[in-house]
């Protein structure tokens, strides 16, 4: 064997959403793709807003700039990111807190780059994103698991239980993919108090990273508690990937408390991690493109408009789960405990869903319902014939 | 302090080059940037050429492409690559060994850490580029310097003797940054026969990566010799950023040997990688971008002016230095031998440049003349009377 024997392990227990999506594609190959049923890929099905496109059109038109700019991305556009994110977060931010990054999943490989020593922990509440895993070990750290309640909130005992003076930072995730949850502000209060607590125990500071690229995706007319204004050690990061479904263009930020302990080691730390970790800056067109667009996001209402079909007719046929506040997830309890068994019935029918144990969360799978109307309309009659066989 | 204690060490000794850079736009804000003669990035001056633009707003127009696509990228991207590459280098390649990734730097670190266990060693040869050390720490390598021949050619005796059973990789770069010299078809050959000679010594597959952005920017009708050719364990990072002016974009591939040992686990490992370092994907549009744009680049002709009226001045003041082959670097034995003394005098000048020990050899310094005319004309009176006050 020539690679390197970590990498080898971690092959053989890849991730299954993207297991999902191959196994999906060959499917789609062999069916043809309206004959299958692909809720595996948070893959938004909707386009981009038209103001995302003439934004990308105009940007496109000046063939001055596609040239290096500050590792930290252009002065203006983080101007531009920081306006909009002091009125949304209620804390004064300039353009010195925020660095455009490579998407959210760059924002969070350089802020744990900048924080980890070996041998450090991240905690994390199930059921959650487990590229999570991936991303403390890419930097020496490991990723404790504390499981969540079961309506899926923070259980902040189980967090403050899970802490260790190896402890550098809490990872959350709200809205939350797989569950859809939004953690209540009185959760998040209870949370910043404990890690305003421990911190002091431990001598550490313990940053609280927000991973937040649902916040725009919710429903009902709830708002995503603002993380800066409840604790002075946190540190968002997203990206524009669901907001304008734009996944495959790789641009998001990250943003500093102004009021953080060790301010500008984090912030300088974070920008020499953007360069070393070989991002060196997030693409300069669509930093350009998004500049202007704060604030906007697809039309929610038709992932509302998924959200209900889906939840009336799975409720009709017998299915539980809790309905999702925000994101485009479902997350159901399988059918007779066993989420592998439905996963499975479920290919039988064509119909590709996540089992939750992809997420450190088993009995339970995921359905990602940013597809076609038509596809979740033709899935119906798979999960009812599923469930059939399940409950037989 | 709450950050990582190795973040904080590698922020005090961070990169000669990007501190010129800063040290620059300090200058330029004092001075106004038409009187600061600033040499020290790679950042092309050159506008992308044409087809470019034209290539990138067809892409833009088409709403439908910005969701994920596989990690690896999209397959007719892929293949649109391999077409052209299985020609420049003479051996038959499909996009099965093709992944897109997000620049150079991106390929180098998802092949180092698809490579590299604890402990393992990567060789390059100096002068090189100092980024090198940090992907191979970023991913638990050490990167070890085997010194080049007085005239910047590898010395394939002392890259042999750096040799052990830990090293995973030896990394070129032709044409080099700094020196701009392209390694002789000879000097790669020799390099391939000792490599294979030492694999089997070893008894461990060590891997030639190449990292090649300058390919295409060489003068007076020389060719880069083909890698692959040569040598089957190798692997080529490269990015468009020079070839299209475009290092702001992020877009690159890397591309492995069709024979390769262990191939299929090193291209299912880089794939893996693209994913969990975060990277995820190439930038959907920037792929689709340069689709069409293979083996398309920027005037080179350009390039060639701009080499030889530095070369004709600086050689009539009295500078010393290898005429450079390819890149858009001048690397100049420093007056004196001090390296720092030369930057710092020409610092007073307002020129910009990098101290050879940026790229681990000292007394030299770098000057990247991908400047417009009118900056290198403007620098001339400097470098002389910084000269002269060396010479003094």
């Amino acid at each position: 064997m020539a690679i390197s024997e970590r990498i080898q392990t971690m092959m053989s227990g890849s991730s299954f959403i993207r297991k999902m999506f191959e196994t999906g594609s060959e499917l789609k190959n062999q069916y043809g793709s309206e004959n299958v049923f692909d809720f595996s890929l948070g893959n938004p099905s909707m386009r981009p807003p038209d103001v995302f496109n003439e934004s990308l059109l105009k940007a496109a038109s000046d063939h001055l700039h596609h040239a290096y700019m500050p590792n930290a991305g252009y002065p203006e556009v983080r101007t531009s990111v920081a306006r909009f994110l002091s009125k949304e977060q209620h804390v004064p931010l300039t353009e010195k807190n925020i660095i455009m990054t490579t998407g959210a999943g760059g924002a969070l490989n350089i802020i744990l780059k900048t924080i980890l020593n070996p041998g450090d922990t991240v905690i994390a509440s199930t059921p959650c994103f487990m590229e999570y895993k991936f991303y403390c070990d890419n930097h020496g750290g490991t990723l404790v698991l504390a499981e969540g309640t079961e309506d899926f909130n923070l259980n902040v005992s189980a967090i403050e239980a899970a802490i260790t003076p190896q402890t550098a930072a809490v990872i959350i995730n709200s809205p939350n993919n797989p569950s859809g949850r939004v953690y209540p502000e009185e959760t998040i209060k209870e949370l910043s108090a404990m890690l305003s607590r421990k911190s002091r125990d431990t001598g550490r500071t313990i940053y609280l990273i927000s991973d937040e690229p649902y916040r725009k995706i919710v429903y009902d007319g709830i708002t995503v508690p603002s993380i800066l204004d409840h604790y002075n050690n946190s540190v968002i990061c997203t990206s524009y990937s669901k907001d304008l479904s734009i996944p495959g263009e790789r641009i998001g930020w990250l943003a500093v408390h102004p009021e953080a302990d060790d301010f500008e080691n984090l912030i300088s730390g974070t920008i020499l991690c953007n360069r070393i970790l070989g991002y060196v800056n997030a693409p300069a067109l669509m930093q350009r493109t998004i500049a202007e667009l704060q604030g906007v996001s697809v039309d929610i209402g038709q992932y509302k408009k998924k959200r209900d079909l889906l939840v009336d007719e799975l409720q009709k046929m017998g299915y539980r789960f809790r309905v999702p506040e925000g994101t485009f997830y479902l997350f159901v309890k399988a059918p007779g405990g066993d989420d592998l068994k439905i996963v499975d019935e479920l290919l039988q029918e064509r119909i590709l869903v996540v089992p939750g144990r992809g997420f450190s969360y088993p009995g339970f799978f995921r359905i990602a319902y940013c597809v076609k109307d038509s596809v979740i309309e033709g899935s119906l009659p798979g999960f009812k014939r599923a469930l059939k066989r399940i409950e037989k």
